[in-house]
């Protein structure tokens, strides 16, 4: 059942040429992390970063605040790796211990740079508060490190060679660390390493995982390049993937597999890479310039919040009412009074009206609506959790979709995230229906 | 600078006695969870499930969907924990590896389970679908298993004991895997678990962390409960820990140490563990049968998302206004075009206008105000990123704050995210001093 192909046979070992990064591990180092409290987001970012830049990586560990550990984790993934990067324990309280660790596994004495220290003078200046005596804990690092400016925070990272692999130690603040990464390490990685993994990403949505799958079996059993499913609340992608020196050898292998899956599945393709539902929708909003305004009750300011995470929506996006109370349907959307009492809040009548009304008052080409019942509690017999209407309005009328999302009915998020994709894709589908007419 | 008092010493092997869980490894598999499409929640639920259950949870590791490599990460972490639960690699395409890789660590042949065949054609039943050839890999699992039902998808679960260890695997998709560790595999930890690691985490915000951490440094140095800060957001939270055998023995030792927290930190502090600035807010506006209503720009609907994820903003969320174009806030909230000519959009007057608009449009009792140049474009020399205004009103009056958030003017979600805060503790303070007063 299970296709011996598509297993990637990769060297987990370092590289025999000194200098050249070819593999990384990340380690994640902070009590929060493994307990629960925190979720790790950088893992994702980095290991994205990385394979982008061609490195192999093969394991992301997070560890707690804890010296032993911290140590024992750095010398197990400089023994396997050619670049090993931590992120967190940087701070300056007393269980931040990461640059301590570093020290300890390559034998070298923590000492006080005084660029770390004037670094922390500085960014307290600029935040107009004094250092404690705990603050310049940040300024001391083993002997020997290069160190990794920080221009947004006070923890400084360091560089330093373990094993013959590089270790650069990071602060677990995702801006922080990012902005380091991409300053300092980054370009480094860039020079040292070889060729790239490439990737494109097809997504979809209307069609589940397997059925999807089913219809392109023979590209996902393919070995170069890899084609690989991902589902997750009412979207499917596949991820394109292949090894080539130069970006052009990459296109000349990936371009070919995209056209063949868009030929098969077209009809449910949004968009690629980062594209989301929400930017995909503003994209075809933009280029036609029509404007849009949004009513929303359940989903209480989620479709206006997605539309608004990125820049460039105000081309667009007029306005957006969380109409969370039935006089706020009635005041600010014109919703009838008669119809709120004879079908309910949650109804198809109600998320047309929803949808024109918002329409009208913003002014705008398109209105769109959502009412439901998102739960956990709230659900009736005849209402239950994850009944949900999505309406769209232009001028040629009006129409709403129903919505059965009850299989979520534990999961208030998952009902209002997937409630959200599909009032973006049918306004989406009713452009590009007009587009064809 | 560090304190060797904050180390937890913890014995990282399997326990002796047989049957007996108490430490856990969570072992991810994923390629899109290691190449960074896709960031791992599902380890930071199970380690806060685990540690609320007591099991010393010392490491989380993410392999990708590759045969050798999940197989030996299996035998890896079965040779050291007491139990070892896997999430992914249980869908039906051909990269779903993780029960077969079991069954070849544990010398198992894979076998169909009649009871997974019938679940699997059930769920299509249930979702109008047609099952697939391909769905049936579903029902291959190895000889010897326990079933993992799964309630609200195809992908059972499996358990079977491992070089003395238990190993159960769980979906990636984070609602199955939940529901399915809280109905079989939590009451079985429970019973074979010792004692409790129990936590109460206390949220600050107005405060550094430094500058708060300095204020307990005492309480961070000692070791039972110990006492551990993070910070994040404009948020910093501390988190008492310590191992009782019952709940009352845990409460006699936490109580006192939040309790002295309190007495040095009470003005910054705004609830504990799950309570969020939006839920304390909620609370203070429901106890006082005071209702809400929101103006928002920058912010496109972020505040009032957040007031919605949970069930209950019913009780006092009238309605938002997300005005992300002048005319919006012209028409719906009544802002002098004057003003919106000679201040800008992003100005004191205007923050004002909008909360004391919204309050009147709504009828509410509090009208809540952001509006600012989130970015990463649209700033000037004199509306640089990072600007932001937020504005409270009630019947006593408009206040506005001024924010400079310049400091994240790389992070579009950074300066929404602290805006809203800034904003949800402006009017949860202006409740407190009412109260007062």
């Amino acid at each position: 059942m299970q296709n011996e192909k598509t297993y990637t046979v990769e060297v987990d070992k370092k590289s025999d040429e000194t200098g050249v990064i070819r593999s990384a591990e990340i380690l994640t180092i902070g009590t929060e992390i493994l307990l629960g409290d925190l979720v790790d987001t950088n893992s994702a970012y980095l290991g994205g970063r990385l394979a982008a830049l061609g490195v192999s990586i093969y394991r992301h560990t997070t560890v707690g605040d804890n010296a032993e550990r911290i140590t024992a984790s750095l010398q197990e993934a400089t023994s396997r790796a050619d670049l090993v990067i931590t992120t967190g324990g940087l701070g300056p309280t007393s269980d931040d211990l990461t640059n301590q660790c570093l020290g300890e596994a390559t034998g070298r004495e923590m000492v006080e740079y005084p660029e770390a220290r004037r670094h922390v003078d500085e960014m307290f200046r600029r935040f107009g508060r004094e250092p404690t005596p705990s603050n310049y804990k940040q300024a001391l690092f083993p002997e020997g490190s290069k160190l990794i400016p920080n221009p947004v925070g006070t923890a400084m990272g360091a560089m330093l060679e373990l094993d013959g692999a590089l270790v650069a130690t990071f602060p677990g603040v995702p801006g922080e660390m990012r902005r380091m990464f991409e300053d300092t390490l980054e370009p480094l990685i860039r020079e040292r390493s070889e060729g790239a993994i490439v990737s494109r990403t097809l997504w979809f949505t209307g069609m589940g995982e397997s059925a999807l799958a089913e219809q392109v079996q023979d590209l996902l059993d393919a070995s170069d390049p890899t084609v690989a499913p991902l589902a997750g609340q009412g979207k499917v992608r596949l991820r394109i993937t292949t090894r080539a020196n130069t970006p052009e050898e990459a296109e000349k292998k990936i371009t070919p597999v995209a056209d063949e899956i868009l030929s098969r599945l077209g009809d449910y393709y949004f968009g690629e890479d980062d594209e989301t539902l929400e930017s995909a929708l503003g994209k075809l909003l933009t280029e036609r310039g029509a404007t849009l305004a949004l009513a929303e009750s359940c989903t209480g300011g989620l479709l206006a919040k997605r539309l608004t995470d990125g820049a460039g929506a105000s081309a667009y996006f007029v306005e957006g009412l969380v109409t969370y109370s039935n006089e706020s349907k009635e005041h600010l959307l014109g919703v009838p009074n008669d119809l709120l009492v004879e079908h309910g809040a949650v109804s198809e009548p109600v998320a047309g009206a929803m949808a024109e009304g918002v329409r009208k008052v913003a002014g705008t080409d398109y209105g769109l609506s959502v009412t439901g019942v998102a739960g956990p509690d709230g659900g009736s017999e005849e209402k239950p959790v994850g009944l949900v209407f999505v309406g769209v309005s232009d001028e040629e009328g009006t129409e709403v979709e129903r919505l059965d999302l009850s299989a979520w009915r534990r999961s208030r998020e998952a009902i209002r995230e997937r409630s959200a994709n599909r009032a973006f894709d049918l306004l989406r589908h009713r452009i590009l229906g007009q587009d064809e007419a």
